[in-house]
């Protein structure tokens, strides 16, 4: 697959692999989310067209470059889209905070000045326990310091789906502002829309290409068979015991890229005994770590690795007079290349399944294209297997016994 | 088990639950390694009760304190070990190069000052890609703002175990100090010898303390069966399919020990099809990306859970005037451990295999403990399955490949 963005392609599986059972089933899937996405029937994926509500997230994120420091208080969905796509520009301003372990909870509030400080809270429910527990953790700190309310209002934004939930209700209490999530978007779909958006304009980054790099991957989709098929393979390599997905790029900034890709994957699948395990691994660092156990352990793994054409910054290696190495003269991207090449060609020989990407360039719009991409395999894989791609029943199970053990606590 | 460091349990699965053959073959592993410890056969283990070697190393990393900066070049077992206890002071000044991704190297020296960093450079075998072409670009930089040699030789120190390796030239070349890495201790085993010590001195932890608590660790395996056991019950779990390791502390400064561990367990069990596929995972955080999958995808994983009993820090939530949550007048740690008694209650009702760790404190003595149980425990589960935990032939495959192929890059 080459289009605009970056090129795709399998080693050791094809289309012509997949059985006729899987190939059928997964026509039906594609035919219906192309459907939807015709009938604009999926908010996470509509949203990308969108271009009125950014007028809006601009004005607010232009009156926060007098902060020296912005943290983001969130977990899972409501933090590790916004972390991938502001991993771009690593050295920004931003923090985000999503633990509740309070040795990091003191950490990262030990130097802060609450003057120069902002505070972007994001639960989509406002129910979230580490999101709560953090915003009132900060007010009670800056309540001790002797802020006056105004000052509470100027440091904080909230985003959250429901006005009635317990973060809200702190929200109009500080009379901070508070922007809606999307009622009809999941966390883990939530990138495009203010949960994805607003840190990256924070971060300087350029949201319009990210959504356009997105609707470039929807097209694709809807016009070419390579995506599809990419489903198909993807289907009939569980089929055949590779049940561990394992995401290796080479580009460290897409290190965050793995930890969201990870828990699109993990919460839309996991359900009635299916959904591949992912697993996050790390070019180069994982050769001297997970390699040995990739070639000779159980094949039960299906890996992926994404590189990138163009890096904005290369070194040439000179060697010490009278000290000669292998790498003289050579750039350390080449070098990069090699170690890549040669992991491939290892598990090549070993007949495991690769997944290559090549991306032309690591920007807005290619991980924009990418996130995409990702978005429209997971769903049409649920689909092909009567998955509901959108909900995480289980996960709501162990929550509802927290907030029994909570309410209950000095019982 | 109890001992002076922490306590472990195992849920849904027991000793009793072993096969009798399982646990005749771990038996005989058993005694063969407790008779390897009683004859000083393995220097990663010998080398704890080691107490000469501290001096020197104190001595060299004293002089390193007017260093504002120390760079740690290195990458798999050069690193993850140094890097997992010297979590245990978050700020202290070292920083850990790893990558070869030109961005990332751009980034990590873009403001260093050389005068005031100093270079500590590990490999084993002096032949790392990564660690070799880091070095250049740092000397090459050095030389280009015309520091002279002498400046070199005083800001860097080389782990290095082979004296003719490129690594060992260029330190020749610059006239800065070798120290011996144990020829007979490998990387993913060499936490408790200069390789982390020398790291561990700098961010000023108790390396003393650390090799005790190892030390403790190896009196318990050699005098008592719980260590024993919980070999046994791993094996019989794995053929029973749970072939998927998942290592999730809610102790967030461990994050880099499960790292630690997934190459230990990966590089020294991934052979002739063996080993257990290690999955790092962070609580709570993980809550909201994995759960649904642990719950209701393929029950193919084994949980590993770790707490700390004392946390340094800790906060009470205190509500805002009018607006009621369920966590008033608690503290964050009691909150953090219903998060996870939660977890481990919902996994447990879906009878999947759960071992739970609770250290009493997490300092240098019982991650010393804890690192030194998952030795002995990976070394007596190779031994029962006739696998050598010490090497690592499928990696070295692939090093050949690039080397090959990097003597040819011109042809």
């Amino acid at each position: 697959m080459t289009f605009n963005l970056y090129h795709q392609e399998f080693k050791n599986i094809e289309i012509s692999d997949v059985s006729t059972f899987e190939r059928q089933n997964v026509e039906k899937a594609i035919k219906r989310l192309r459907n939807e996405i015709a009938e604009k029937k999926i908010p996470a994926i509509n949203i990308v067209e969108k271009k009125d509500d950014l007028e809006n997230f601009q004005k607010i994120t232009q009156s926060l470059q007098k902060f020296k420091k912005i943290f983001v208080l969130g977990v899972g969905g409501s933090s590790l889209g916004a972390k991938t796509i502001c991993a771009i520009k690593p050295n920004c301003q931003l923090e985000f905070i999503e633990s509740i372990d309070p040795d990091s909870i003191a950490n990262s509030l030990k130097n802060v000045d609450f003057v120069t400080s902002f505070f972007l809270v994001i639960s989509k429910s406002g129910q979230t326990v580490e999101t709560i527990c953090q915003a009132l953790i900060v007010i009670d700190k800056f309540k001790k310091e002797n802020h006056s309310q105004q000052i509470f209002a100027d440091n904080f934004l909230f985003i959250t789906a429901d006005k009635s939930s317990s973060l809200a209700q702190i929200a109009n209490k500080i009379n901070a502002e508070v922007i809606d999530h999307p009622a009809d978007i999941g966390g883990r779909y939530s990138v495009f829309c203010a949960v994805g958006v607003i840190p990256a304009l924070i971060a300087c980054l350029d949201v319009k290409k990210f959504r356009s790099g997105a609707k470039l991957a929807i097209d694709y989709f809807l016009n070419n068979p390579t995506i599809a098929d990419s489903i198909a393979i993807q289907i009939e390599l569980y089929n055949r015991g590779f049940r561990n997905n394992v995401f290796m790029p080479y580009v460290d900034i897409l290190k965050n890229f793995t930890d969201w890709y990870r828990q699109l994957l993990a919460e839309s699948l996991g359900k009635n005994g299916y959904g591949a395990t992912p697993i996050n691994s790390m070019g180069t660092v994982d050769q001297h770590s997970q390699l040995q156990l990739y070639l000779e352990g159980n094949h039960d793994k299906f890996f992926t690795f994404i590189s990138a054409k163009i890096k904005t910054n290369d070194y040439t290696i000179n060697d010490l007079e009278g000290c000669k190495t292998l790498f003289a003269n050579k750039k350390l991207s080449e070098i990069l290349d090699i170690e890549k090449n040669t992991t491939i060609e290892v598990l090549r020989q070993k007949k495991l399944p690769i997944r290559l990407f090549e991306l032309n360039k690591v920007d807005e719009e290619s991980l924009g294209g990418l996130m995409m991409q990702m978005f429209l395999e997971i769903i049409a894989i649920a689909y092909a297997k009567n998955i509901n791609p959108f909900d995480q029943p289980a996960v709501e199970l162990r929550k509802d016994l927290a907030k029994q053990i909570l309410a209950n606590f000095y019982e």
